[in-house]
């Protein structure tokens, strides 16, 4: 039986090429058998790069399509240097993919992809628009933090990997609400995007175990805290799926260093040797 | 043009099918379009699992042979617990091998291959029947105590990544050398296999750099040191080879925790899903 091609929606500058590609090669080398689509959100990416990423993709067998967002839908939109248009880009793909899409994964180009993503894809969402993880408890601080700051009563949700049931998002997701969000809330947004996604639609948003779907790769000793003992290197091998370099420093840089520094720069050199 | 077929030899008891799998695994994926052979020698590996390490090769394309060794070749052998007559295979292996086998590459089986073995497979032995690494420099001690305690005037080989030239060794290894070779100095002996290599035939051994093809995976800050700075991590993940998995405690095993462990139990985990 053929199963149903994964949707995977990405968003990113020029600088985040050579990531996403080291993204997308682990979560390929990762999930044999399995078929993806990518979908690109952008506004400014050269021709020339697009057709570069297109043939990266191809040549694995993704089709690839970059959709350039035009600058009218974002009319009313308040833009800034700190709040450049593709912020909203992850926030509106309930409307600015094609209806055929009905499913979804976003993923940040900063992760690696270790294990099989099915289970994630055929989630059953429970009415909820999203899908997403917070990194309370491993940052129990800034959890607290957030909620407060965005008046929330649920964790504060993490963005680099959201699974988004798109007819469900379709109905609730207003371009309206977010400008709105973003003018009203300018003062108090640190990481804007994240910050509105929480504050407009965390409630909408399942909780995924972070540990499987989103593990900050910054909190080896966190984790292995936090679950008393279970979260060794055996276990984050054979069970988390989304490895997640979050944080400034990254692990295509030089100086980063720490136990996934060796596994992320290894699927680097897969990569290059495309 | 069609690249000719790389031997591999290896030499493991029951306990190594584990590892060799991984082993296998990570030169596969690192090595596309090369094709490989396996000679397994060994002299009590259950029909079994010989069974299920041919499949197991055959599924991803490489031709596996398993010659159990005729126990009369060592009639005459110094054989005890401390000396089983398994070390001796790699040391014989230019003569248990079919004189049709010109050229093999011995690896052990807690190794990592990282990146393309073809340079090493290529390399011109200079009328060396071997090449081989030393742990020079990164254990200057031991190399020190090592070529004072066996006399030899050459580095102090480690036998875990070995290039035979099976033509040039068969000209010069004779069972009788290695058996007197173990009667003689058997109170000496700390390491007996690798202790009779480098006795008898270090003098016949290219020396390869280890930080490229037998890097010992315990000592990062050593290798980083005597580099003075140019074996950071990217460069090892960029030009190292083999990452040997050297010393009594094996990355497989659950509290083995470097900065390669990662790398390793993610090839652990890529293997147990073929």
């Amino acid at each position: 039986m053929k199963r149903e091609k994964i949707d995977l929606l990405v968003t990113f500058n020029r600088n985040y090429i050579g990531p996403f590609r080291t993204m997308l090669r682990s979560l390929l080398l990762n999930n044999p058998g399995e078929s993806f689509r990518v979908w690109l959100l952008h506004s400014a990416i050269a021709q020339e790069d697009l057709q570069e990423l297109e043939e990266f993709c191809n040549a694995q067998g993704v089709p690839f399509s970059a959709l350039r967002v035009d600058r009218a839908v974002f009319r009313d939109a308040p833009i800034s240097r700190q709040y450049p248009q593709e912020m909203y880009y992850r926030l509106l793909a309930p409307q600015l993919l094609p209806d055929s899409v009905k499913r979804v994964l976003y993923l940040d180009s900063d992760i690696l992809a270790i294990n099989p993503v099915r289970p994630l894809w055929e989630m059953d969402l429970r009415g909820c628009a999203f899908a997403a993880a917070s990194h309370s408890g491993v940052l129990d601080v800034m959890n607290g933090v957030n909620r407060l700051r965005l008046k929330t009563d649920h964790d504060y949700y993490n963005s680099g990997v959201m699974l988004m049931d798109l007819d469900a998002a379709r109905k609730i997701v207003r371009a309206e609400d977010i400008f709105d969000c973003v003018r009203e809330h300018a003062a108090e947004l640190l990481l804007p995007d994240q910050d509105v996604f929480n504050y407009l639609y965390g409630k909408a948003t399942l909780p995924l175990p972070d540990e499987i779907w989103n593990y900050d790769a910054r909190y080896y000793h966190a984790y292995l805290i936090r679950s008393e003992g279970v979260c060794q290197m055996d276990w984050v091998m054979q069970n988390t799926v989304f490895l997640h370099f979050c944080g400034k420093r990254k692990p295509w840089s030089r100086p980063y260093s720490n136990r996934f520094s060796a596994l992320y720069k290894h699927y680097m050199q897969l990569t290059a040797r495309l």
